[in-house]
Parts: structure tokens; C-alpha cells; sequence
């Protein structure tokens, strides 16, 4: 077991820090390259906060998840704008646009020459521009991972860029910004967060280091995560899940994941679905597959151990069975509305092309045991 | 609460890491100033490990911990010699040392120029060159701290250099490397380590991040000490504290310690015992004063329920008090055989002036509770 930890260069967390921001952005530079969403009012504040320190804003409003056109039209606007550095305030989608922009404003080229599949998939030669990632949504974890995941539309996939130097220079989580997103969103953001903190903790890529935050977030976001969705003003739960989404980022990007990403990325690119949307749609059956597997082909497994711990977490009784965390994932889900595949459009006969694309993915390779085609398809009848 | 938490850039740990040096330092320079303890036969090796990637050495023994004159030495070496970075391998005193050189070597001006108390004061103008830190005993954690200790043996004090442009580049941890630790070596650093985990969970700036960090290290740490310090082979345990040293780095980092460092800095600049010796011979005297003085004065204390979480940990006990953990780290030092003030050639008439020395630290102003100077003197008095 051998651990290679990197992180963003600062990390800041705390209800109302974003107030600090001209503070923190002091000395990267004269003009900002501001992303956010356009549904974003918080972002509205940022240029004449940054003014205090005498930094002008080149303004970028993007809506959707990131594709290869919008980048690429953002890193023109940045680079023919000169910006010295790069704020990205919103969502997953816009953090990942930013980490793109400052990769791309410090490095010559086109993007394709730089996206993993689809692309020349070059190394990063420099270091990115400084980048400020401002999440306000407790979800992705992205401000401290270093990659961004893009679509590719006409290929019907999404594709890392993925360097270490895309790590943000500061991660700003203030978990006040979210206390305003409606509970749907909270529901498939928080599930993403919360499976990224299980999927490493059973990862075969687990470490001390992961399991260390697996261990601090997985009892947080079992008590967290119905009282953000039952009560959107409930700041401790608020403050909690964007903790449990900051550690989900520490682990996704210092071990593996599992199965229920490794469906995500293949299933995002041909269906229009949300990232988390689509984690929370299928963990319970990547669980109960899981543990069902490893039952019958590796009974004395670590990995059932780790999933009886889980279960013990989430449901509080001490002498819970592996199987009882997948039932009380199921009933999370029911209880967070969480929609099934199947309000995604996808059909019985999706199913052979979505697991042989997801059998490909990265995060397929670190589940816990390697399922057969058999069970990668009875998780997805499931989650149908 | 807000947390503002940055570390090495670059955290590598596990049993053999040292093998991967050469391709770690591949592209950081030609030239390293390699900084060592004069009795690690481990370093001799690197040299040869490291001109594999065509980069020499500039080898550079020291002894002891550092002083203004060593430093210089080493710093005024590597200027002439036109270094490109800096490993730094050996106990605290080594890192330190290291951590001082790359600073130096990429900022002008003498060291006096940027000592806090004694010296200028200054900030550094320019981020130190990379730094490769790796610790060869489990105790400070300095391999992810941004100060380094320096003796002023003139003045009787030590003093710290700090910057966070002196967070090293890489802090490389392989546990392989104390396997040979002495057990007296074991014991001192040991304890400084574990109570580092301690000090910052119950300081007046605790936060969630650092939690993290010591609930993970402080059950970790009172299995393994004892294990490490009865047979030095035991490699889980050695493993084990290898990693608490690093959680404790971490920790005081990032949050502050208490009485027991508030008292180890003024010692260690008035007496020749080292960090570690010191706080192990006052911890168990600071947490029974501090459970006192919390008792008295602030009885409904969320420390209090600290105290009482780490004497749970020790104890193994799930009823412990406060005071049983007070009582269980007196029982541990005696049975790591820490030798006590007295053996410092400490005496009851220099207590006045360790007292009002301590008073202004840094790490006493850190403390749950504000101690009075009786009080103070009656740990120092338990401690004798």
C-alpha cells in the first residue's frame, strides 16, 4: 500500500468565507477570468468584491455540463481577454470549465490536443494559472481533483482533461452558498458526494489516507444528507454535506471508485442525465451485486468487512449485515426521490451497450471485485 | 470555525517508498544539496540512487539540532555550490535544516533577516526551492510544516524561521526508515508525535479537518507506541507511528497545541534535551492540571468531553473519565522509561523563569484553557 497524496494548494472551509475572496485573490494577478453558472446570483457579487483589490472580472455565464464547444469558447474569450488567473463559482460543471480554462490559458494548443479517448491526450507542459474553484453545490468534490470531465457530443461520450497540474490553487467551500439549492438538486448532488466517500472506502484502491476520510464522511452523510433534503434551511446539515463533499473530492482523487461511476461515465454520455443523478440511480444494486459477488467468489474478503462497517454507520445498529447497507441505500433513495433509469429513457435493450462501455471505464477497474457481464446487467435491471 | 488548510505539495508514504526518489526528483534540477544526520548510514545510499537520473550531490552532515551557525553553514554550502533543490533526510533536526537551506537559496539576505523574535521578522519574498523531505524517525511530522526550530545559543532560545513557502515540495515517508530507531529514540519521538495528535483535538483551534486527524491517530497511536518501543521490529507498529508522526505534522499545522509545547520551546532553548524528551516529561502533568483547571472553571467544557473521548481511546475503557487518561499517559511514560525534568538538571529554581518564558509562546496561547501561573508551576512541579 503505497499512498501519493496531492491536493489543492489551499484549502479554505467555513460558513462565509467567500467574504475573504479579494483577500485570497490578492497577488495572482490584475484581471480574473470569473465562470459561473447563469443561474447563480451569488457569482453577481464577486466583480466588485474583487474591485476592492483592484482586479477587474472578464465575466463567462455557462449553463449545462462542460462539452468540448463551450470550453473551447471560454478558453478563447480568456486567452484573447489576457486573464492572469481563473474563479469558477457553481456547480461541478463550472468548476470543471474553470479548471479547463486555466490549463488551457497557461498552456499553447488546441483542447483536443489534451483530452484523454478522444483526443492526442498530450501532457500538460506548464502548470495552470492560478485558479480559485468556489463550489455551491455540496456534489463533485471537483474543487480538489484534477481532472474535468467534458462532453463530447457528437461521440455521445464525456472525457477527462486530466493533469496534476489541474489541481485548484484554492479551493473556497463555503457551504452558505448552498443553502439556497432546491431539494432535488440536493438530493442527486448529495448522493454523488455520498458515493464518492463509499466507493473508495471499498475501492481496491483504498489507503489510510481515504479510508481516514471515508471513515470521518460516510457517518455524516447518512445523518446529513434526508435532513438537507427535509429541510434546506437546516445549516448544520448544510455545513456537513459540504464537508462530506469535500472529503468525497480527497478520495475520488487519491484512490478509485467503483461501479457505480464506472456506469456513470459511459450512461452521462448517451443519456441526458446528471452525473450524480445517475450514481444515485444505481448504487443500491452496484452494492447489493457487489456484496452478492463477493459472497459467492470471496467469502473471507476484506471488502465484505468494509461493507458490514458501512452498513453499521448508516443504520446505527452495531450488529448490521453488508446486505442491510444496500437496503438502506434503497430506501435513502426512495426517500430523496431519486429518480430510476428509467426516467432517463433508457430501455432493457441500452443495457449491452452501456455495460461494455462502462466495463472500459477507470472507475470500473477499482470496485472491489471484477463483475461479469451477468451482474453489471442485473444492475442495471434494478435500477431500471 | 473556518479552516485554511494547505500542506506539502506532494505526500508520499508507505513501507520501500524511498526507492522511487530518483524518478521523484527527476526534473526538479541537477544539483541537490542532500542534508543528513550524521549517524543515518540510510542516506549514503542516495547519492548513488539519485545519479541513476543524472543528478549529483552536494552532501552535507549535521549534528544535533540546528542553531543559527549550523544553518548558516549549510546555507552559505549550497549558495556556492549553485544547488537546484534540497533532500532533507533524517529526524526533525535534519528537516528543519532542509526546510531553512531551500528557503534561503531562493531568497537573498541572511538568516537573521527572517528569525521571528531574535532576528527581522521578514516574509519571504520568493517560494523556497523544492524541498524533498524525508523523515527517518516518527516523531515531529516536520515534513509538512511550514517552520523550522533553530537554537539561538547565545540568546538561550529557540526560535522559528516560518513561511508557507516552506511547506516541502514533497514530504517522502517510508516507515523502512525507523526500523533501526533506538528505543529511547523511539520512545522521545514517539511521544512527541502522539502528543501531537493530542494537543491540537483538544486546542482552543480545533476544527474539523484536524479532528480528523487526531480521532484517526490518538487510538493508533497508544497501540502502536508501546508495541514500536518494546521490539523495533515490529513493523505494523512502526508503520503504524510513522503514520501518526505524519497526522501530527499535520495537525499542528493546522490548528494549534498546548502547555506541553508552550513549556518544550523555553526548555529547549535553557537545557540540552531534545523536543520530544520534553514534552513526554510534562504531557502527563499538563493534561492532569488542564482537567483540574476545566473542572473548576469551566466544568460544562466541550474540552472536557475531549479529554474524555482520548481516555476512551487510551483506555480501551468506554466509561473512562478525563482523568483516567491523564493517569494512563503517566503510566505510559513510565513504561517507555521518559526520564522526568530532574534528569535535565531542571530544578525547582529555574520554574519562575520557564513559567514566564512559556507564557508567551505561541503554542501555550493554544491551550483549552488559560492556565495561571500556579498552575503552570504545579505541572512543572509534577513533572520534576
Amino acid at each position: 500500500m503505497q499512498i501519493d497524496f496531492a491536493t489543492a494548494g489551499r484549502i479554505i472551509f467555513g460558513a462565509g468565507c467567500i467574504k475573504d475572496l479579494a483577500q485570497i485573490a490578492n497577488g495572482l494577478g490584475k484581471k480574473a477570468f470569473l465562470v459561473h453558472s447563469k443561474s447563480q446570483p451569488a457569482a453577481q457579487k464577486l466583480p466588485n468584491l474583487l474591485k476592492s483589490a483592484g482586479i477587474d472580472c472578464v465575466d463567462q455565464a455557462v449553463q449545462g455540463e462542460p462539452n468540448t464547444a463551450s470550453i473551447q469558447a471560454a478558453v478563447e474569450k480568456a486567452r484573447n481577454e489576457k486573464c492572469d488567473f481563473v474563479i469558477g463559482m457553481g456547480g461541478g460543471s463550472v468548476i470543471d470549465t474553470g479548471k479547463a480554462v486555466a490549463a488551457m490559458l497557461a498552456n499553447s494548443g488546441d483542447l483536443m490536443d489534451y483530452l484523454e479517448v478522444v483526443g492526442l491526450g498530450h501532457k500538460l507542459e506548464n502548470p495552470s494559472k492560478p485558479y480559485i474553484a468556489i463550489p455551491t453545490t455540496a456534489g463533485t468534490g471537483s474543487e480538489v481533483t484534477r481532472n474535468a470531465v467534458i462532453a463530447v457530443p457528437e461521440k455521445r461520450v464525456k472525457v477527462s482533461m486530466r493533469s496534476p497540474y489541474m489541481l485548484p490553487h484554492v479551493a473556497l467551500i463555503d457551504p452558505e452558498l448552498t443553502y439556497t439549492v432546491p431539494p432535488a438538486v440536493t438530493a442527486a448532488t448529495g448522493m454523488d458526494a455520498f458515493i464518492q466517500v463509499i466507493e473508495p472506502y471499498v475501492s481496491n484502491a483504498a489507503n489510510l489516507m481515504v479510508d481516514m476520510f471515508c471513515r470521518d464522511a460516510i457517518p455524516l452523510a447518512a445523518q446529513s444528507l434526508p435532513a438537507a433534503f427535509a429541510d434546506g434551511a437546516n445549516q448544520e446539515a448544510r455545513n456537513a454535506m459540504a464537508w462530506v463533499s469535500l472529503m468525497g473530492g480527497l478520495s475520488l482523487a487519491n484512490a478509485k471508485l467503483g461501479a457505480a461511476h464506472g456506469f456513470a461515465g459511459p450512461i452521462g454520455g448517451m443519456f441526458p442525465a446528471s452525473h450524480g443523478a445517475i450514481c444515485a440511480a444505481v448504487i443500491a444494486g452496484v452494492m447489493q451485486v457487489n456484496i452478492q459477488a463477493l459472497r459467492m467468489r470471496d467469502a473471507e474478503s476484506r471488502y465484505l468487512q468494509r461493507y458490514a462497517e458501512i452498513a453499521r454507520w448508516v443504520t446505527g445498529n452495531p450488529h448490521a449485515e453488508p446486505e442491510d447497507g444496500a437496503e438502506w441505500m434503497r430506501s435513502l433513495c426512495r426517500q430523496l426521490q431519486i429518480p430510476s433509469l428509467s426516467d432517463f429513457s433508457i430501455q432493457p435493450s441500452d443495457f449491452g451497450s452501456i455495460v461494455e462501455k462502462s466495463q472500459q471505464s477507470s472507475s470500473m477497474k477499482g470496485n472491489p471485485i471484477s463483475l461479469e457481464r451477468a451482474e453489471l446487467l442485473e444492475i442495471l435491471t434494478i435500477s431500471l
